[in-house]
């Protein structure tokens, strides 16, 4: 039972803040019943600061949620939802009304059961998955970092993030304290809801580290306090304001569900509605008497106060922003246009191919197009985990490292794939930038849930996966892609691309960039392929499949190839009609892209004659395009250590193995 | 320039220990440059270390490898790999052949790029992808203590483990380390190639911690040393095995590449050959004057002894346990055999479902299907990534927590899906323990290498993933997986079981303890389901799909589902029967099983009638059964929060669309 003296001790320190709070929890209690579902002890636990943080310290202004410069405010334990959609009501923004409350949880209501971006103004990222709120977060500073460094005057603001123990255990929590400590992100301020419970229990059934020293050691600045007393949380938010070097965090020991008493302090209160009698007690010990989704009118007032505490400063940032000479530059930076001259440098790039064909790995392929993009488009901020020579993410234009001292095009991820994809979803969603960051293909498991977030969220991130199959060599079967560009393609609104050549990896990264509202992921290779493309103005990647070889007048089979493979495919192609059987080859560097093609257009690609798939990798998926898994070459198991020649050759990934199963097929 | 006093200083202080640590370094040279391919750097600066672990602290005998009281030793910073088949060569692991290790990185050789677990004795794990080999070693040591527990005299060793900083900024190394910390793993000993040198540069561009004090904010005990210093190595190791509540990180201060004139120091030793001339030179400058890949005679002895090291408390080991009274029961342990008594185990509750049968979600079939499991296979132990009560993961036989005090037969891993999953490896391959965890089904993705790996290396560990479908409801869709049911499907060697209700959940449990070498992942149910089999002797889910209900006497149309939507297609067929329409239902719990049946039971089941798939995710790889993805109702984007049923029926998963897709069909 929670001790009422604690409860209305709490009240003494600051009576206003309190009262203020107690809509958020109230909110929170009526709106997780009426759904019988959701999490209120977080919201309830976490009032008091979020109330500290909208009435004095958070940069906003509810009137203009898109304001560029706004701070922005990530609820990294998106579980208490109820928290985030309680505050956006009250100080009302516009969309989150109070029916929207009523229906939490409900279909078609912008309250989801975890915060969606897109659902409302607000929102400033998905979260729910554990730990990415955090690393979402350390994108979204290090996005104001590097936009500050291009438009000083325009950018200079904060991002703030709430977060709870669940956060802090996950691995990539730490990938995010440990970048953001390493870059020095002064302006991230980090509230931790200490409040020693998890769902399994008391934390201290698998959670007994010292979290204050592992973040100084991490090169933060860290602040403890009590999560419920106004002033001492008000204090702790200007220190962290006044610290500009490191991030800092504020833990706050905190009481999950407080108010309830029966259930404060317990796992009970973290993820079951308290029902109506537990729900009334806590009110009675809150002091709180309004009807259910009732705000007193004062209190409402005060709210609304608070929504519009940022406006006279957001109406002198417009004005500012009238007066720069790079007004213009910064609006269509905001709205993720390509700027001027961006076609013509694709253009360009891809006469230069034309010109002086390129034998190169598509991941060369991939630097080659970096080098005239990212020099056309000033938004594109690149970087790797680790693997800068391996992905060869790095290209001139781009070439200033991101440092604590000074913003740079280039981010050093460290070793942190999952960190990296995360804070690449962060600076997309700042506004202003086009990330891209490379690994392994093989890693992208470390990253999935990310990559998963990018393609829900549809945000402009593009990953650069290179080492794309076998064709890596000795590295092994830990290295080697198998079911990767399978279970990549099964994620909805991805599009995976896997080109063939150079002119096709060009191709890939210029509907990356002009399709910012779904990721792109680019399977590119280690070894070396021919140019197979040598003419022609159209994008033909983005039909997603198109017949790029085509030999006889008629089709006795057709090969079906992607990336490195479509060069074996045409050397098949050749050797059989040589024996004067008509071949077709497409080349199908996106599935994505070639399902939305017109039917009749697939119809034609595809043809009516027997088809063969060749891709090094799983057969998984295949069958869309062909009539079974035995006609499709390619891996039905791990791989091995060994050249890549050899690998290719053992696993029965040849010229040979093609023209042998094509002749089978049509004699059938 | 590697200043050459250096070097000499260094073999000054331990001039024995160096001369042999050389004999690791020469090999690694030679190697790399032999496959032109691989990692020089890493082996030659733990060279000094491995030796004083090999020579003087770690429990083996290289003439029994298998001895299941040996330390673990476990090379985290797997690229190093050339230092273990080194070590295992030089102390007399029988099939380390020196062809073997000439043969580096060539197909067919057991000297895979990274090592490999199950191509040579000796390699405890797979490893390569950095921060698994840690958290594998601490499921190694979880085992030790929970075997220790339950057969005292006959188990008591250390998990040895040597990283980089690679393991120490991957976000799986803090899980494990915090959870390592938080079990209080005395017996587990870290040694850190503290080099300062990462892939891309120096670590200073993206790695700045002070990695002694996160560890000590997480419980551990920190101990610094020179790493090329053997006697301060010996006197670390010393004092790591002195300390027995809390791991040790002996944090070593080494030169990468220690002995290469040129490169040691630098990013160019980690990832590249030194080549013919730089590796003459770092020969001479480290007095090595041996041909490539020969061991002078009296070094190769002194290696030998060091493999003897262990024999005699071997020898003693073995009569311990033939005095054992459970040495029958440890050696079945060991061997992985299921006890006597467990076959009657699986009738008893598959009759109890019969005489009662359960309309339960298939999460709560599997807890109940635990219930008998775990009572019946002492070797079980579970655990949850803080989900316990979502996963019903916990049941009687195994409620005893896993705590740093005792050990339990229930592990807490906290929010760390990925550290757990690499656990549950460490835990099977140690030997003796058959793993399961849980998490929510769209989590998998946070330990989805891990499991890829459980599947690479084929170990007895099951993943109880809970949560299944956009049936889970009102968390939406952060929480609703889509594409996981076949992103996981691609997986080779990984048996997916979606269990259609209570018996089937019964039947996977115990095909999953039946096949030890391939790693099962249940893909369980938030929402109640019907109990559909109600008689017969056979395990049905062992044919991974079978018609589990047939209307009529011919087939007009068969519907494939799975989990949840089996009952939903009974539905369906009842209708469709109504009508006159002949119906077949096909369960398909798991496609690898399915497609490893013999082709004329595979047509049988499908039958020539029209076919439509049922199953709430994505339709990616059902055209393996179904002709086109239109045929499949199923889920194309994500989904959303509502409650289950209205989800259901909203995204147009309901017998009344089955119905009519099936008489369209039939129409056609």
């Amino acid at each position: 039972m929670l001790d009422q003296t604690f409860v209305s001790q709490k009240a003494a320190i600051d009576p206003d803040n309190f009262a203020l709070a107690n809509c958020l929890r109230a909110l929170a209690i009526d709106a997780v019943n009426a759904a019988n579902s959701g999490h209120p002890g977080a919201p309830m636990g976490m009032a008091d600061a979020a109330t500290v943080l909208f009435s004095k310290h958070l940069k906003f202004d509810a009137s203009a949620p898109d304001w560029p410069d706004r701070d922005r405010f990530v609820l990294s334990n998106g579980h208490a939802s109820m928290l985030l959609y309680g505050l956006l009501h009250l100080t009302g923004y516009e969309d989150m009304t109070i029916e929207q409350i009523r229906n939490f949880r409900q279909w078609g209501a912008i309250t989801a059961g975890h915060p969606e971006w897109g659902h409302a103004k607000g929102i400033e990222t998905t979260t729910g998955p554990l730990g990415q709120g955090i690393a979402t977060a350390v994108g979204m500073a290090l996005a104001e970092r590097a936009m500050a460094g291009e438009f000083p005057g325009l950018v200079d603001h904060r991002t703030w993030v709430m977060l709870g123990d669940g956060c802090l255990q996950e691995g990539i929590g730490q990938e995010a304290i440990s970048l953001a400590g390493h870059l020095g992100l002064g302006k991230l301020n980090v509230l931790y809801d200490d409040n020693d419970i998890t769902i399994d229990g008391p934390t201290s059934v698998s959670f007994s580290e010292n979290v204050p020293a592992r973040l100084e050691a991490c090169g933060w600045h860290v602040i403890r306090c009590d999560g419920h007393d106004a002033a001492a949380l008000d204090k702790a938010m200007t220190e962290a304001k006044a610290e500009t070097s490191r991030p800092t965090l504020i833990a706050m020991k905190t009481v999950i569900g407080f108010g309830a008493p029966n259930r404060a302090g317990t796992a009970k209160a973290h993820g079951s509605p308290l029902g109506e009698e537990e729900g009334a007690l806590a009110k009675a010990a809150l002091g709180w008497d309004a009807a259910p989704f009732d705000i007193p009118a004062d209190l409402a007032d005060a709210w609304k106060a608070i929504g519009a505490r940022g406006a006279q400063a957001r109406a002198e940032w417009e004005d500012a922003l009238a007066a720069s000479n790079h007004a213009d530059t910064f609006r269509s930076r905001i709205a993720g246009e390509l700027p001027e001259g961006y076609e013509a440098a694709v253009t360009e790039a891809r006469k230069a191919l034309f010109d002086a064909p390129q034998k190169v790995a598509t991941r060369k392929a991939s630097q080659i197009a970096l080098e005239s993009l990212t020099a056309a488009v000033p938004a594109m901020i690149g970087g790797s985990a680790d693997l800068t020579g391996s992905n060869l993410t790095r290209v001139p234009a781009v070439d200033t490292t991101f440092t604590a001292e000074t913003p740079g095009r280039y981010i050093g991820y460290g070793v942190r794939e999952f960190g990296m994809a995360a804070a690449m979803n962060g600076l997309a969603l700042h506004g202003g930038l086009r990330p891209y960051g490379g690994t392994f293909l093989v890693f992208s498991d470390y990253a999935r849930n990310a990559i998963r977030l990018s393609a829900l969220m549809g945000l402009g991130v593009t990953y650069v996966m290179t080492h794309d199959s076998i064709g890596l060599g000795e590295d092994g079967p830990t290295h080697q892609p198998i079911e990767h560009l399978a279970s990549l393609r099964a994620i909805p609104n991805l599009n995976v691309f896997r080109p063939a050549d150079a002119v096709e990896t060009l191709e890939a990264w210029d509907l990356a960039l002009r399709t910012p509202g779904t990721p792109a992921l680019m399977a590119l290779s280690r070894q070396g392929v021919p140019q197979l493309r040598e003419a022609g103005d159209e994008n033909l990647t983005a039909r997603g499949g198109y017949v790029i070889r085509s030999y006889g007048d008629r089709r006795d089979v057709t090969l079906l190839a992607t990336g490195t493979e479509v060069s074996l495919a045409v050397e098949a192609a050749e050797a059989l009609h040589a024996d004067g059987v008509g071949v077709a080859v497409v080349s199908m560097p996106c599935w994505e892209l070639f399902d939305a093609q017109p039917e009749a257009y697939k119809a034609e690609v595809l043809g009516d004659a027997p088809r063969i798939a060749v891709e090094a990798a799983s057969p998984f998926g295949w069958t869309r395009y062909v009539a079974t898994e035995d006609d499709v070459i390619g891996l039905r198991d791990f791989g091995a250590s060994a050249p890549a020649e050899r690998l290719y050759d053992e696993l029965g990934i040849t010229r040979d193995a093609i023209v042998t199963k094509a002749r089978v097929m049509i004699a059938d």
